[in-house]
């Protein structure tokens, strides 16, 4: 049965850390919804991707999703300094719901207080603040801990999904 | 007398956070050396500046400056993935140059792993990367701990520039 991802986006995102896992969870059934800052608005990646937002983040709750998607690029950094991102993704970690987050996904995680003890990876400029917010820092092509997969560049991009899809099989909403 | 000051950069950077500092230090009688990947190499701003490199990372040595000047913006998350620009960093910070970050500069000086201890400010998206580093924050408008000067956003660059032109006329190479 399909599951229900929540990804938050804004402009500045790594095109493909977006439109890759995001295709590869539809055709496994599940659905994504792209949350950004506007119903409607129009996402541009910093190739020139183009992404419609299919929710605010001010109309979305963490209960009506079973997972978390975090692309990468300058997406994240921008994300985190909204609140709103950051409370909705504490949530889906203090849940154990499943997270996935690629490149500078996890800067969200770090803002968001929850990387403690956790194993995780990240792209290399985000490694110290990694570390520094208490995970235990990997540096492999994906990491999972639980139900958190998290990868570091574009070219993890499969391992990625092979290990986000796992994740879906197993966790409800 | 005039002070030489390294500033690091790359495409992305908040466009007022360099060309408004750089013009007040200028002003002053100091230098400003533009320290990019390529010597020559243009590096356009988020808002279109455009900046010519005057140097190129691999030729320059901290003896030859007083000081270091981080622009914030996308730039500082881009230099801190080049272990060059981070080495560069840690030297000026090590001999207690003046160092003066703005916005996301201070993401250098993370990498660097040296705020532990020291008192510091930086832009909302990074403050919970400044506390996880060790630094004292407070979010004021700029934040002076000896020859480091930091501020928040291009709302700060009048304190900024009041504060990093103190710190240049008593510091030396």
């Amino acid at each position: 049965m399909g599951k229900k991802i929540a990804t938050v986006l804004t402009n500045g995102f790594e095109d493909s850390e977006y439109t890759e896992p995001a295709k590869a969870y539809k055709e496994a059934g599940h659905e994504v919804v792209v949350i950004g800052k506007e119903k409607g608005e129009t996402i541009t990646g910093e190739h020139g991707a183009k992404v419609t937002a299919d929710a605010s983040i001010a109309d979305v709750k963490p209960d009506d999703f079973d997972a978390l998607f975090i692309p990468g690029g300058f997406s994240p950094d921008q994300l985190r300094a909204d609140d709103r991102f950051v409370a909705f993704t504490k949530a889906f970690m203090d849940a154990d719901k499943g997270v996935f987050a690629i490149c500078h996904g996890p800067q969200l995680l770090i803002t968001a207080d929850t990387l403690k003890g956790r194993h995780a990876t990240g792209y290399k400029s985000i490694v110290q603040d990694l570390k520094n917010a208490g995970a235990n820092f990997s540096d492999e092509e994906v990491v999972v801990c639980s139900n958190l997969v998290t990868s570091r560049t574009p070219d993890d991009i499969p391992a990625f999904n092979r290990e986000s899809l796992k994740v879906l099989e197993k966790v409800t909403a």
